[in-house]
Order: C-alpha cells, then structure tokens, then sequence
C-alpha cells in the first residue's frame, strides 16, 4: 500500500478519495443519548465496545469514507447490490471503455472451495485445462475488443457497440459509504462464501478501514 | 400483453408475480393524516390528485408491485443502480447462464438520438454497417459461448467460466418495489435521454401500472 | 386476536390492513438464482431454512405487510427511527389528537429490569409511589388537555397548540415493510433491552407475522 | 452565525460538527462516467450546472455533512421521517431530559398562513388569545416538570416519567447526510407548506450549506 492505493487483481485497484471522522467520532455520536461528549480513550475504549458488542450501530454511521475502484463488471454487479452506498461508474455509453480484462492466474483457476461447492465446476480443473483457459479467454477478449472497435470505427452507438464486452472487462467507480454500511458490506464480501475475486477488493477495503479506523477494526475482527 | 406478461426486446420480458393494494389503498393512508378512511372515488378523486401535484408521495409507498424480468446483463447494470427496489437474479456463480444474447434490429442500430449526443457514434451508421455489426455481435456471441461451454466442461469453476460472457446476454431477476419507487424509476427510465433498450423495460412496467393503478397512472402521464 | 386486529397497551392496537406472499414467495425468489421455481414444501423446507440460516435475505424482501398501529407518542418515536418502513401518520397539524393517552399499570410501573440499568429509576418504586405516579399522570393529561381545547377554541393554529401534548398521547399510523425489514423490526424490538411499551407492540407484529409467514416465523424463533 | 453555530428558535440551534468534500467532489465525481477528472471551475462551473439542471443527483452524494441540531421533540419528529438521515438523539430513557420548552413568541403565534389553511386555527388569534395561550403554555411545562422530577425522585423508572413530557420540550441529535439528501430535506422543509418552526431550522442547514458548498448551493436557490 503506498499513497492509499492498493491494488488488487491484475489490473484493479482500491484507492481512498475521502474520510471523514474517525473512531472518536462513533463515541461523539453515542455520547449524544446521555447528553455527553468524548472524554478520551482511556474510558471511552470500553464504550465503543459495548456499542459494537450489543450491535448499537447507529453511532458507526457517524463517519465514512469515500473510494475509488477499478474492478470487472462482475465484481461490480455484485458490489453494487449493496444499496447502501453512493455510486459513480464510468459509463461505456459516454466513453469507450479501455481495452482492459480480468486474467485470473492457473492457480486461481485451479483453485477449490471447501465452502462453496456451487460455484464449482463439474471436476477438478487439472493444469492443462486451467492454461487452455486462460488463452482462450486472452484470445476471445481480443476479438471482443477488435468487434468493438470497429463497431465504433463504423459509427455504431456507444451505447450499443458495447453489447459485446465481456464482464471481464474492467470499469472504474466511486463509491460512498458510512462506516457502519462498510462493515456490513466487509462482512459478506471477506466471507468465504463470496467469490474469491470481491473478497480480495473487501480486503483492500479493510485495509483502508484498518487505518482510519483502527479501534473499530480491531472490535470487527474479534467479533 | 397476454397473463400479464409482456414481451420486450428480442428474448425478453416483464411479467407480473404479485401486487398489493390499490389506487384506493394510496387515499386510505393519506387519511391516515386526518383521521378519516376512503370514502370512494366521487370525493377521494381530487384528494389523490391533490396529493400527487403536491409531491406527498408516502402514501403511494402503501401499495406496490412484484415483477418478474427477463433483459440483458447491460440492462440490468442500469436497473439494479436503484436502491429502493429488492432484487433476486440467477446467478452465474451458481448455473450456467442459458445462451440467449440481445441482437439489435437494423433499426435499433441505426437509430439516432436528438437529445443524447454522447451516447451516439462518432459518425451516422448506414445500413451497411448496421448489417455488419449484427452479423458480427452475432458470430462473437457464440464464440463466447464455445469457450464457455469447453470451460465449464473441462471443470473451470463457473464463477470463472462466465468472465467471457457479453454483457449482451440475458439474465432473469425478480424486482419488487413499492407505487412510488416504481413511479420514480419511470421518471428516469422513461425519459428519452434514457437507453432505448431500459426504456422498453420501462414502458412495460408501465403498462403493469397502467392496469392495477389506473388513476395515478393518469396522474403519473399528465405531469 | 380477532379479525386481526390486537389490543395493546390499554387504547392502543395492531391490525393488519394488507400482505402480499407468503412463505414460498421467498423460496420462489431463491430459486432466481438457480432457474428453478417453487417446488413444494417437501424438498423445499430445507431450502428455507438454509436461506435463514445462511443470512441470504434478499429473498424474504418479495414478500410483506402492511399495517395500522395505535401507539403512544413515545412509542412511535422509537419506532420510526427504523428507516426501512413506510409510513402514514394522523398529524396534529391537521387534525386535533383525539384526548387518549397511555397510563401504565401499577405492575409495570413497579417492575424492574435486570438487563437495562440505565432505564431504571433510583430506587426502587414502592406501590404508593406508583399509584401517586399514575395519579399524578392521569391529573396532568387532563390539563394538558384543557389547555389544548382552551387553545384550538380561541384560534391558536393547531400546529402550536399541540405543543403542550405529552409523548403519552395516542396516535395512529400505517405502516408498510417487507418481511426481512419486519424481520429486523423484531429482532431489536422483542429484544429484552427494548421498553416493555414497544416490545408489546412488536410481540402483536409478530403475532401477525406467524400467521401469514408460518415457516419464516419458527426459523426466526429457532434463531 | 458563529464558530459555525446557528441560533434557531428560543433555545435551538444548529451546529457543524463535520463535512466531507466540496463542489469540486461532485464535477471529480461526474467525470467518473467519462473518466475523467475535475478540471477547475473555468470549464466545470458548466458541468456543475448541467448535473443540476438535468437531475444528475447521484454525484451530489459524494459529499456530505454532519451536524448537531437541539430542537423540540414536534420538530424531531417531522426531521426523522427522512429516512436517508443517520441519527443519534438524546434518550429520555437513558437521561433525564434538561427542563427547556419551546415558547413560541406573540408574532409567531398570531402568524397567519396564505398557504396552509389546514394548520391554523378555526378563528384568527387576536393578541390577548396568543398571551394567554404563551402563559398557559409556561404553566403547564412547569406542572409537567414537577411531576417528571418528583417521579424521578420517587424512583419511578426514567422511561416511564418521560410520559408527561410535552412535545414541545427540547432534545439535542446529530444528523447525517451526503449533499443530495440534505437538499431534498431542504426542498421539503424550506417549503412554505412546512411548519415555520422546522423553516427556521432548514434555513439554519442551508446557511452551513450555503459556506461548505457555495456554488451547489447557489444552483439550488436558482431552482
């Protein structure tokens, strides 16, 4: 992590644009209901655990952080079913969207989940079969790209053209939450029943939160 | 529209699963305010139009509408980005998605815009080119559906496996929101700077509208 | 229980007014996912209770309930903080608040709380300082009452005359949610650190609930 | 306005306590959609404009503010139906409410509205009506408060003593939104429709909004 920039996957990344408050903040906010303020951590740690412990998550709303992310459209679709953030996305109906795809690695293709056995395929993927298909997603990207290109060449509507991009294709977005609707996103997107490719971005996300707010990360780690 | 399904597009559909309350049950709530029940149209007419010129939209949040939606990934990215409906889509993580993609007539293609320039091509397509596009859009759709079907066969994980899928291609999801949410979802989706494609999408779920709440259909029209 | 209406507290009620789906409404939106539809409650139990317990709630939001509720001021307030309901509430701007207003009983009155300190009084009450606290309640209601009219009669807008009204007083609402957000109503709200005045009102939610939603309800009791 | 604290009625106010991003983070923002970013108000001043005009809401959610607000339980309870607000108040549950009630003045009291018949009175005020009814008002708060104070004393528990409380004593909150939200609060509470008492406090929000976000804030008074 340099410059709150991480990056995830091959060509993605998670990068801070914004903070406000911290855990200070949660305290401030919980401190309203008896007519009180901060008093420092010395009391206020085993404040701010109660509050997380008996799940008074209000306060946690009291803060946020705003990011950017450049991830592919399927990690999109399931990151913005959250409806709890703010989103802008570039929008391949206004601009091309740049000849960037999703490669996972032979490991991760070969990967296997204990957990969830759905998202499985039908055998093992041996090697071969893992290197077979990561060219032929190479090479099938390509030739979405070339179709794209020259449907724009051609005039073809931004707007249309773009029916062919595969959701491999990367895109950037901004997205806006409080801390207590990012917590909430963390704990179904670092779960390992979520697909391993949203979790590594939910950890680039942690990451984030572990430095702003770092008491408040430490009570949802033990939870 | 036969069973209250309506089709949309080339393979696509909005049908209706299930709706609640009525025109009637928007007047009822209002009365909520002064303490007082429907009385029946010959009075209660003026209080819902009343109520809608004057944007008191809560009590068009006491009735509401259950659909079913066949469309294009591309489709649902634009629909899922409101936050105020319930969503339930197939998921390729868990089944291989059927292989029906969105070709765009000749028409569609050469389709200009009045009023939303960004979204054209950089120059008219003729019809030539328009022919050209969907021959192509139609040669990659299965060439993206050859890898996926070797990948799935060869064991590749099906969450990895769809990474090729065009956002051309098709998904079902069940929508539910309630009269207001929908109404504000056809302010966006049926506006002209709107995709043509979510606008059809939109004129459907009107039309459900249109049948089960014929006087704010009325208003909705008339404003 | 009758026609669906519950008494609570000693003026006030839940009724149901509408509801749409039912237990295999969420199984039938599960089954999106995957492609499939409802099946029958013998293979389809299993799924429902895995869903529950798994925390895939999206599917127990295509199902509801709308309702009406009599309710103390102070009830309300903590009610309507929950922000993923609907409502529609009698409004003293408008109309002059019907003179009702809660007064518990001795037995609450006297009763303490092993698990909410901070709720609790002093000391303990004793019955002669309850009944002077129900007596004393019942005198000031009574005047605050007095000045009210006093006001409407002498042309005091409504809007201020209301000023004086204790957070004791009834009023009525309707209230719109979908099952999950019901769900999350009652698991804060039947909760033992919730006030007894609320919970009674959740309890009678309930009662509604496992009438409609039989399978949904013994999951969320089991939990 | 000082140190960025607004008087507002007789013992409210409103107070900053903490704001995130600016104009410029809604042109950053926008220019997500087309990838590209903010590129000083010369150009962007037009951009800012047309998101506006053109009901672009979305990147307006990419800033925000918190704020502290002490007002009285009536005015809370119109606040807190906005439902994309996060709040923490003041519980009577939890501490004693401090003895301060709104008072509105003789003006106030005697004000007609042009706009909202259903609010006022069934005869106008005269000036002896309005007196009366302010030292009646007086009265009865002190009466409400002996009996609150002699049941506290008496050990009667704090969330029950509550119920004599008139709803027009004082309770303090933090509120938080981003910037699209706090100007459709403002839409609905600077209206003329609104109470003159919930006016006063959206004029006091649309003052911090007006130093923290002068040119979204001058679009908005444009509209």
């Amino acid at each position: 992590m340099s410059n709150q920039s991480i990056d995830v996957l091959d060509c993605g990344y998670v990068k801070l644009v914004e903070s406000y408050g911290g855990d200070e903040s949660i305290v401030g906010a919980a401190r309203m209901s008896t007519g009180g303020e901060f008093k420092g951590w010395d009391s206020d740690a085993k404040l701010l655990k109660y509050l997380y412990k008996h799940k008074h998550m209000t306060p946690f709303e009291m803060c946020g952080m705003l990011i950017e992310v450049k991830a592919p459209i399927m990690v999109f679709r399931e990151w913005q079913r959250h409806r709890t953030q703010s989103y802008n996305e570039m929008s391949a109906r206004y601009i091309p969207l740049p000849n960037e795809n999703y490669v996972p690695t032979i490991e991760r293709t070969m990967q296997t989940s204990s957990t969830n056995k759905q998202a499985q395929g039908v055998k093992t993927v041996d090697r071969d079969a893992a290197m077979g298909f990561i060219s032929g997603l190479k090479y099938d990207y390509q030739r979405a790209e070339s179709l794209y290109q020259r449907s724009l060449e051609d005039g073809v509507p931004k707007e249309l053209a773009r029916l062919i991009l595969p959701v491999g294709r990367y895109s950037v977005m901004r997205a806006n939450a409080n801390l207590r609707n990012w917590l909430q996103f963390l704990t179904l997107r670092m779960d390992e029943n979520a697909q391993w490719e949203i979790r590594q971005y939910a950890n680039a996300v942690g990451s984030l939160i572990s430095h702003l707010f770092p008491r408040t990360w430490d009570l949802f780690c033990d939870d």
